[in-house]
């Protein structure tokens, strides 16, 4: 069982980003959280839309079987200072975390280069941290691929639960999301992929360690309880 | 179980290259095979250095558990023509490979040069193709790596199978293998590693397919009869 | 009406990586010719094969509205030597050429790796030089697109007339094609593009002259026989 | 005609950069616009050195024929906050533009990071932009050129009309601004470039429409009045 | 005498990244100063670890043979603004330096990032910039490489002196410091090397003027009341 | 005293790409050669026009103060083989060159590359290996300077040498000469500069050694036949 931290500036970044892969690392039983850096504002006085987004993307969390946390931050005002670090910090001690996905550090998106760059600081004693692109990337030349063909689906299922951000943005379109994933597929000769570009990514050969035997008769082939820890990477 | 294909140019190539990589992919109970372009040239009258060759370089197989295939071309003449493709396509052939490491394109000596781009070549359906550093590379900015930290002496060890071939070469020093290894180490914040840029990496997240449990109650930790096929990318 | 030169290496190169854009020439009136360097082998005793992929090529060209030329070099042989070089200059010559499209210099087929490398030496001298991507592309990270939504279809009819070849080839996937002109399309902020590279692009922001009075007088919209010559870049 | 903005940090960057392109925008009878970030601050008790800025800067961008908006930001203040990106977000709303320039993005000077960042991010949805070096730039690889041949004198006398800032900056000589013209020309094969490091170039093939033939009639060469709407890119 | 200024965030930060550089520049009798940027904050009630810290960091700079300044900043807060751009320039003034080194502009810590770009804003006007490598930098590719074999155990000394720092960071590994210098050496085929990234880097191959007969006379071999003025670059 | 060797493609290449840096190299008192790979191929039956050539570098390489080498190659036919490798080999154990200037890699040129690779392959156990522009490089991103303002007449003097291949190359043009060098003057904040991109370059920070003293006192400013030996890099 691997543990996974998805780290992404706004509701429904994370979706997009790495959406797919999330869905491949549930079904493989790993422990998946996602952190949302803005957008669900506490405090007295919430207004709906904050209400709203927030119970999108709960819903959007929970069809990628992934846990929900909040940064905490206000939308357009992240700045990759020491208390944006913390954040991070927290979030990868709280879920001991060994591979962590964020946005790609080149983007025209201001809060984006920030959620990249605190997070490159906070993992900084990680092995794993692989960079996903948003429609805002700039430079961005993957070399790692998940293959998602059968969890494409699946991930157009969590964008459609951020029902009010789609509408909102005019860059969020699904025939393009689906012509990527098919473009990053052709790159990586599978079908439909998601395209990673690793800060470092520690790759671990060992087979992993069998189980107890009693334990494994009774095991089905996907054991979400009892999950066979792979060492995938 | 995987199938894992190494070339080089040279003897001693592969071992300098991700030597311990192929060493933690036997353990893990891989198929592993070298593919050695120069150095072994068949045929009648077959002078005493290259029979001297050919065997060290079989010794340096045996110890890193690898299968040995020559490329039968001649040291300082390979160039990346179809006939070279059409050796390394053989070789992913033959070998059934689903992992290829070879020598980085940007490489001041030639052989390697023609290596890496006719590998590229060989290797276009696959989907990782990962690349390794020698002293002669030029640029090279890994983003892969293997912890390596139990098999650096087996490293070690392989390349002084070479013992001719290491006398000869001013660049292979063993000291500054063990460095390279510790700084790619630091840089993927592990103990020891080697490094790779790869051209395409897809990573594999499903968990193995579980045996038959009778085969495994009575399996030991790591079964090389039957080893336990681990989805690792 | 400018005049447009596009080289590829195989039948079908040319239509995969700009055939949609040279349609867009087509459609503005410019003068366009595709030099394919090999699959046109001459000579007594061609066989039935050649001949096939000729017409195959001539009726691409047809469809695309480009006159066709061959380099009448061999499949998997070409060299970035001065022959080869000059081939192309020939074609520039013959052609007036004021732009050039052609393969992106680094790619996993030797074949377009010569033929990128033997044009940019041939259009030394020119100003507009712009590489496509292939399947076997490696790093392409493209700046410069042309929006294609209109001729995308013809793109895909231009494809379709190599029967023969891509039934031959697995990297030849239609709706792999559809879908990188999908991808490139979003990151051009348009709907569907094709991606290009320069070497070097100059603009041409003048006006273009106008021509005289009285044969405009009796221009149709898209005067094929007399165009408006447009400076577009 | 086209309609452009070009955006600088501080007087006279918009002219160092792209000044005699934007000479051949307004030649071409394109709509330009010059937006200067800082240096026009308003206010009781403006000092003399802020309204003799104010009154060359437009003097300047009277010499380029582009109207001039100022972002009221004060020197060595910039930052790529949301701030900064609607000040451009307006510019570019207000003059509907369809290209944009802007400094290069990797820039020692603070000011100019942060105009390109903010300017970056503002352009998020439109097709056309393209970056400019300054004397500041770091690295700086430019693919697309205009021919400034014919502008290059022009550029220089807006430069001359920032008598006061040439005078402080000792990194602004003219000599040099005319050999990096003629270095950009040899490299893009003609007399005299600027260079455009493009962070996306959507370029139009299409011819431009016909104008009403009673128009064209009486058309001179260039015609400013009624200019030929042109499909430059 | 070269005038020689290294600039660092952080207690140990140019230790670490070109501390045996410093060292040689000692050696040939170059006058050094080391800035550092946070770290010794001034002011009444300064706790022991502040006190302790600059204690230390004194007696680093000692070890070097350089001059220490403080920037007065505090850990984690730097940004590069004016402000900080400013303690850089006049500390540039103050040594009149010739050389100038600090961070690679790509570190994952934001301090190192910040202290990098307002170097390199405040040296725009030197002619030779050069970047080291820290535990946290990301992209470095080194060209420029000093021989520090004789400078090791200097360097290592100098680092000792840091005693309650290198405690603290989990970093700072001495047996990867000699690893790393290492592998830098065997890239530039040398023993041991210190790795620059240049921004800008001006080579002098005029050679340095005689000084007067009489002076040389007395000289001894390392004169560092009246070095031998050499033209180092 | 430096030994220096400078390798070009053909005549006037080495001039074009460094010559005022080898001006400088003979004004410190270095030993410098230059080694022509093609153009003076020698034989029964030379023609007038190699005899020609063959006189014109005899001429540049004095005006440089250079021993001049021949490759014996022939124009447009280099290929980067074992047999060109060692052409190379022999110059630099001929004149024991510690620093080596060839093309830059990426040209469009075939015998520039090949040159270019050649030489790195040749000078793989050398510290210092820079690369120098021709007018076909392609990508070119120097990072260091020589400051020729005091050579850069001599460098016009040497390519004025070359008076049939000035009128052949219509890339050759002694304006673009002055404004490039002027161009990267102005990055390298100095007056006229020649640019280079280095493989790598060790830079050495000792003091000279200093002559005995009788020597010194007879020595006039810059002594040709004792040059004081500086330790430059």
């Amino acid at each position: 069982m691997r543990r996974v931290l998805a780290v992404g500036a706004h509701p429904d970044d994370v979706e997009l980003g790495c959406g797919a892969t999330l869905l491949a690392h549930s079904a493989a039983g790993d422990a998946v959280t996602m952190l949302v850096m803005t957008g669900g504002e506490n405090g007295p006085g919430d207004d709906a839309a904050v209400v709203g987004r927030r119970a999108e993307q709960q819903e959007a969390a929970r069809t990628l079987g992934a846990r929900l946390m909040w940064g905490g931050l206000r939308d357009c005002t992240v700045t990759p200072d020491a208390a944006t670090v913390a954040i991070v910090e927290r979030a990868i001690e709280e879920t001991d975390a060994e591979v962590v996905y964020v946005h790609a550090p080149d983007d025209s998106h201001q809060d984006h280069r920030a959620v990249a760059a605190a997070t490159l600081s906070a993992a900084r004693r990680l092995s794993r941290v692989l960079h996903y692109q948003s429609p805002s990337t700039l430079t961005f030349s993957p070399t790692t691929f998940v293959d998602v063909t059968a969890f494409l689906s699946g991930k157009l299922a969590a964008l459609r639960a951020h029902a009010s951000q789609v509408e909102m943005s005019a860059m969020v379109e699904p025939d393009a999301v689906v012509a990527s994933a098919r473009h990053w597929g052709a790159q990586a000769r599978i079908g439909y992929a998601e395209a990673f570009a690793p800060t470092r990514m520690v790759i671990d050969l060992a087979p992993a360690p069998l189980p107890p035997v009693d334990e494994l008769s009774h095991a089905s082939r996907r054991p979400r309880s009892a999950p066979l820890s792979v060492a995938l990477y």
